[in-house]
């Protein structure tokens, strides 16, 4: 999150960020690493945010936070409990407590962060009743977001160290497999999804890393669909293609996908292969502070249109050929600002210093059964980017060693 | 989830369950396990729910619902795409593309699970001008949910497994653990709350389980205010407490909570120890089919008060003795229904033959720097509880192995 001042929209009192979790990504932000679960941040027109939590049994993971509290004593928890209050009557309780203790007077206020629906539309029910309204923070806490703090840098790096680290598990285990009867087979069992998949978990997991939206390692026609995570049980074969997609989360996200082939990969595959290295060293001349997302996919999509593929420009909903955006930022969630939508504004989608981004170019075929994605993730810079997942890129698992 | 009818509450046409993940607790009952971004399923009265996905690109994880689907085509996504709709504008029209194509007419919703704040605001205000009004849905779906399906209990009875497997990895781990200058020693170095939390993850990870919630390893002082999660960089020592708790999630959550010492306890944390043994007996005898939950944290308080401990019915609000409630479901989510809370309906509370819930009595002092806590999950059937984490109970991890 960027070190700006509170400058909060005209018209609004102050904005409130609710969760049920300090794992909610507009949350995060405000906790400095403190595990919380029902809790909520708030930030009064000009004056600096403070932490409210509904459990007493956090209050040594809330003063992390470095912020003023709002404790549950304060907030009279206690009492809310004692009477049994129902959930969404506790929240609207609790919000219009932590209000009035901030001195706040009725009117608008942003909202943002998780938590289930009913409780939302029944605690803002009955705070309207006390003069309260409430309007979409999200666009607002997105763009604060958009620019990393050094520490928040910090934590993708690690991440993307963790990352890379997958990646040269997988490209060993692939190295190592025998091809036997066009079939893959590793550690005297066949190779499949589901140990590719876990031997991914365990080296994450040793860099202390999570996989809160799993990962993707799609074979073949699977991959040619981009968010088929892939069948478990599905046995490697030497010639197909194999989209490999991780997305871990340590403190913040990273991302990065390569695609392999153990044995020669057929022509439309090592052509595809070549066009889509060729979109992203295209993408990473071109990304620079000032340019937008959008224009990157402009130009992607003009050279694998050229290539003979479709691309969304070309044809709209097309799911052969290059079928999605270019990237997006990367941080406390897995896809955030910057925006490389066609009506992203200038803020939302314009590269900046201290942005975190990925670029991933992708050709897909599920007739024909493959698929090609290679994405890196990068920091911009004033000089350009920084590639923090700089591994090989070729499909043969051989190169990673040579 | 219990394969009740449909049986909407009185007064609502249907019930709307959004979700920004399949892994919402309220969307993953409905999903057959595939892996979704943001999606909703829509029950309209006495109708079969269906399924409503936003992004193409998940049509093949989208039919694993066996749903009906609404799918990013029949919901117009590409042209709120195209005309670049803000977010909550979209939901406002996908949500009501999807309520026209299922005939029905203007009302009240119930509505739950999870989108950010603003979204939700957002698209209720615009969709209360075309007619529709909601109301919290949770209460409903989480008394559905309390009654375990057999492919739940499966995913329950799997999570269990692998938390076991890491109970015993902690055990052994501290088992081998030296004694050096009152300090622990493990493979050569320091044994850390670092050390300890990685072996966990890594055996976890072997059976396949994520820590969404992360898990509990604190020693002494640490341990002794319950929510607080562990200093990593902690060496541990011999003769203080270590309370473990881990509840790592596969399709749905497990639970499990022990308390070690290595070397000899000191006298009140081994009294400590023996009390909460003996309430945990006592609430496993009388955790029976129509009981309340209350009734067991009445049981257990009443028994923790006798042997001269604070409880939080003879000292409410008390952050010393015993603190917290004995237990709650596991499902879906770590903490759902039955609840053991006092002013939980006879619905909500009473526990039923296909619940799944934990046991966990403890004991704190933070001042005297030590916990204890030990936590059971278990099946309620007719014939009583099935114990789904059945591990050694003792403080030492030598009797881990005896």
């Amino acid at each position: 999150m960027s070190d700006q001042a509170n400058d909060l929209p005209n018209g609004w009192k102050g904005c409130l960020v609710v969760a049920q979790s300090s794992e909610d990504p507009y949350l995060a932000p405000f906790t400095g690493g403190g595990r919380l679960a029902s809790s909520f941040v708030l930030i009064p027109r000009s004056e600096p945010p403070r932490l409210g939590y509904l459990s007493p049994m956090e209050r040594q993971e809330a003063a992390l936070s470095g912020l003023e509290l709002l404790t549950p004593e304060l907030l009279d928890m206690l009492r809310w409990s004692r009477e049994g209050t129902p959930p969404d009557e506790l929240w609207a309780n609790v919000l219009s407590r932590a209000l009035h203790l901030s001195s706040m007077s009725p009117g608008t206020l942003g909202i943002a962060g998780s938590l289930s629906a009913g409780l939302i539309t029944g605690f803002s029910a009955r705070l309207a009743g006390e003069g309260w309204f409430f309007e979409p923070a999200e666009p607002w806490l997105d763009l604060r977001r958009k620019l990393k703090s050094e520490s928040e840098l910090e934590g993708i790096r690690l991440a993307a160290q963790g990352t890379c680290a997958g990646f040269h598990r997988v490209a060993e285990v692939l190295r190592q497999a025998e091809i036997v009867g066009g079939l893959l087979r590793w550690a005297d069992a066949p190779l499949t999804v589901g140990v590719l998949r876990r031997e991914v978990a365990l080296e994450l997991c040793r860099h202390g890393l999570t996989q809160p939206c799993q990962n993707i390692i799609a074979p073949a026609e699977e991959g040619a669909v981009p968010h088929n995570t892939g069948t478990d049980e599905r046995v490697l074969k030497a010639g197909e293609s194999l989209v490999v997609d991780i997305f871990p989360k340590g403190r913040l996200f990273a991302d990065c996908t390569r695609t392999f082939c153990v044995g020669p990969p057929g022509r439309k595959l090592e052509a595809g292969h070549r066009k889509v290295e060729e979109a992203l060293e295209l993408a990473e001349s071109e990304a620079k502070v000032g340019v937008s997302g959008w224009h990157l996919q402009e130009v992607v999509c003009e050279l694998l249109g050229r290539a003979g593929y479709p691309t969304p420009i070309s044809e709209p909903g097309t799911t052969r050929g290059y079928v999605h955006g270019l990237g997006h930022g990367v941080g406390f969630e897995l896809h955030e600002l910057p925006s490389f939508r066609r009506h992203a504004s200038e803020g939302e989608g314009q590269l900046e210093a201290g942005d975190v981004i990925t670029l991933e170019p992708g050709l897909y075929d599920e007739a024909e059964g493959w698929a090609v994605r290679i994405e890196d993730l990068y920091v911009v810079g004033e000089q350009g980017l920084e590639n923090l997942t700089p591994l090989p890129r070729s499909l043969d698992p051989q190169d990673w060693y040579s």
